[in-house]
């Protein structure tokens, strides 16, 4: 059974990487394509890369006949999102890679999105797609919200072992390397070429970026109290991949077993050995994601790193693992193709 | 039908990009993997980026049972492999990815590379592996000799013009850009991060270049007399990906209906509109060549530019393209994931 | 003797790189800085880098009181640049390192750039800032046009070998490798890190390149006929540098001697002994141009690689070198500072 | 007046960039370059980012006739360094680039480096070479020991806040961003362009990375315990700069008023206005270091980043500010270059 899919937000990057992993799908058919700003325009246009590919060309998501469609995937800037997905049918499965139905408490997204939402009623209603740990709601699932990509690195860390209390909960810190695919299309003097290669420095530093409302609302309800934790992104001059290293309290053994034990039937995430560290190279372009495990000097501290690529796994691999789930299909189709190393 | 593979030289790129690409092969299993430098490790050892698979461990080339391998990718340094090859069972379907079967003349085999041929029947039974051209012979061959990544990619755009005789052939000019992975996985200081990044620079200038030997056996064969192109290639700092300029005298308009002629059928190469440009970036990771030609303010001169993955078409993606032809599978089984991009 | 200088468009790229050089000059000090869509800001704010100096704040340049300059740079866009340069006292010494005044004839001007010229009494007046060959007349100069980067590359290889005829002029070809920062401070979808980053494409082919009429204008002035190059510009993953790879007919060991000879005395060119070849990385950040000749294997064919920075030699070195010999300083003050590498 | 001086080791980086910093210094001449593995050659073909100046042949080092050498750079590995410096003459000031001498305690030397001290006498003299700290020791030393460049960047930020007991000793956390060419000239796989570029991984995690040696050396003896910090040092895809991110117990407004405080005076560390951060981008290719603090969202945590050149302020631009105080020379002479943006 083939199921027809459409790609509102086609012209940016989650939406060509859906198209890219879509490609190989042997149980979907991209039947729509929009991208309003774009409208007119082939995918060969726009993304040169897929012009291999069949695709329809590029419409405004308001001239798409939802009718024949199972699942569409919405890749639109935050706030724009909520705005088009309360005006689509309710036969259709969304997958939403915005931000904007990740945080459930309507105060918590106006706090950290600086604006009220528009579709308090969907928000409810969504599932967090962070698919091995919400995999039974999201089979269910009308809408899934896809995670921040950092939000989903630190959580593959820190969700095992906050839910079995084997690390403290008052001096977790994250410190993240990202790619600068994760700051998309936009066209910004800090990302321009001339001014990102050759160099890093830290963003939104001191517990300013919103990814932090995922980690609260998230590690919160697992903890059932209130965890907080120190988290610090880095910009660095890679276009895919994000690094997380996680320096927590805890018997780094014990930290390891807990890691190993919870992903252990998981196609997609790999414990490392003891004492092996992970590498962004090591997963790039694919929906793996590496977890390390090693002990400190000190004793009764422990450092944790993962690595994804935050447009695969972060992203839009992530959203098609939980469309696969949604519409009954093999959770990892499409997903399989190994990183691109060198 | 699943056929049994065995890579030698499995711990070098081409080898590790060969095994990226079989891995979602459906009819194309792994049966034995040969390193004799790092024999008795593990492929995650060796390549952490594959270790999702389950794969044989590395052994030497002298310990693997070839009784039941169906067809062998030889991905040894060129002089190691004839010797390696002269020695294997005759009834095994080999390609190599070496240049010591591209040239069929011994005395221009040991003019380029230096020492004379020691398999020199089995170089003249070789098949040359530009699969568009020589697909018939491939798809009977026993050994079949993959070209230099550079050669293929100049041939993309000559050999139709060549054969059409649309352009002089006295004054072709072909300056290439090459990404670093062509080198192999060589320690060399050139090739340090320190040393290559964030610059550009010539190299092998004024015709010294080994894939020169591939241009003038096969262009003189087309053009029935002989015909020496300049080439120079430069290292760019990129990882993969040959962009290949190419300066002719010709009409750019009758040089443009000869290759959409050409690869008219072609599912790997396309041919783009006239007047617009390829890049590597939109071939990155994929077996797709791009292929454009604009004219020159200079009435009768045309240019033409082809981009390709030097480790995908220009290598290992072409290795498995013949493979398929000689064990009878769909051409493009393995082959049509797209590229990656950004 | 303290010279008093003006920078007219300091928030570009090479406004920065003259402030950079400027910063350890003996002999100048920074009077006045303009940046009109910045003004107010502290350079600090707009450039990180150059915290440690200290300058005046950005103002518009019609706040500007040049009664005590002795000179100002301007590094507007172009066609901006002849508006404000048309406006700026008579009394004051201007090097404009756009491309207003570089094409002495109007019609060529408006050919190239779309546009009529403004100021048409001072580009008869301006003189052409290659410093090498228009030593004299810039030391008598009130305006200097700054060269285009391409343009300068090409010309340093081509300008002693047209004037000496030692090759031929009818098919001569530029094949350039130019980095990012040549293209500005521009936001542009293509100069975003994620699109450059790791990957190569030719632009403006066909000989479309505005520089083309710099080329025109300068070489058949030298030869006394009209003389049409063909120029491919190529963008590659650097922040600085031009490489410029030229294929001529002519004596190769004649073409090297030639250059030897015209450059016997430069302080900023460096001809490589003959067979060597440059690498953009060992001119970066410097004033330095490396040039290196080789023969081809084929008899007449000689191959020219030049390499030099785009903001420094090919644009604010080149500004600051023109300045020195306009105010009567040491030609080489501020410049002597050695490559940046690795 | 006019030093004379000698560098053994000028084959590495550290040594090119020693050579490229005095170019420009006005009291210092280039006497004599050793480098045993290349003695023969000229600076041009080692280094031919170095051709434009006039430099003495490479010679080994037992070829140098020390008699009128005023100071020599010792940039050659860790114990080889000690075995030379130990036979070189005792009037001879020296600047110690290596590991050899930054640990006081032989025990501590042995731990970390794996084999006995060969020079213990020496290694009591040598004088620690933060200049901002042992500024008047070094004035009077015979032998400075070079800092190790991820120690230096780490000290910039703790020792005011260790010194004035404005943070917790219990929980210091140092995560590193280095760049590649901290690894010196070497050739290992995981530094080969394929292998660096696009992407990053953390290394010697545990807290095994050998310049924590002189972190508890010196934060034990600031603070009169034992203070022990966790450090993980990462490897990002740039040739320069470390980016160090200290995450600490205390207020940050008196962090950042101690750090203010600290470098009141210091030509070249930098610290931000309260709230903003530094990247490596600020400091490349320059003898500057840049620290910024923030507060965190959690009451009573602070965040320091600092930003160095590895190769400069971390390693030999430290070392020339070294020299110069104990040639009793003006303290930033050579070193008050811009850095090279972008």
């Amino acid at each position: 059974m083939t199921c027809k899919i459409a790609i509102i937000g086609a012209s940016g990057y989650t939406g060509a990487e859906l198209l890219r992993l879509i490609a190989t799908h042997p149980d979907m058919e991209i039947a729509a394509l929009a991208a309003n700003s774009k409208a007119g325009q082939t995918i060969a246009q726009v993304f040169p890369f897929l012009r291999h590919l069949d695709l329809p060309k590029l419409v405004t998501w308001e001239e798409i006949d939802f009718s024949g469609i199972d699942l569409c995937f919405c890749a639109l800037p935050h706030k724009t999102s909520q705005e088009v997905i309360s005006k689509l049918p309710t036969h259709l499965k969304i997958v939403d890679l915005s931000a904007d139905f990740r945080l459930r408490d309507p105060a918590a997204y106006e706090k950290w999105y600086g604006n009220p939402h528009a579709a308090v009623e969907m928000q409810k209603e969504a599932v967090y797609g962070l698919t091995e740990f919400y995999r039974d709601a999201i089979r269910d699932a009308r809408l899934v919200a896809g995670t921040g990509c950092n939000a989903a690195t630190g959580q593959y860390i820190l969700r095992p072992l906050i839910s079995d209390k084997v690390i403290g909960f008052k001096d977790i810190i994250l410190d993240l390397k990202c790619a600068v695919s994760g700051a998309g299309r936009s066209l910004k003097e800090n990302l321009l070429h001339a001014e990102m290669s050759e160099g890093t420095n830290a963003y939104a530093v001191g517990g300013t970026h919103r990814h932090l409302g995922e980690f609260d609302q998230e590690f919160s309800a697992l903890a059932g109290e209130e965890v907080r934790v120190q988290f610090t992104p880095h910009l660095i001059p890679a276009n895919r991949g994000i690094l997380a290293t996680c320096y927590v309290s805890g018997d780094a053994q014990a930290v390891h077993a807990t890691l190993v034990k919870a992903y252990a039937g998981e196609p997609f995430i790999e414990v490392l050995p003891f004492g092996e560290t992970p590498s962004t190279h090591d997963v790039r372009g694919s929906n793996f994601c590496h977890i390390g495990v090693t002990g400190d000097r000190i004793d009764g501290r422990a450092i944790i790193v993962a690595a994804l690529d935050n447009l695969t796994k972060g992203s839009s691999g992530q959203a098609l693992q939980n469309a696969n789930l949604m519409l009954g299909l093999d959770e990892t189709a499409g997903l399989m193709l190994a990183p691109c190393f060198p």
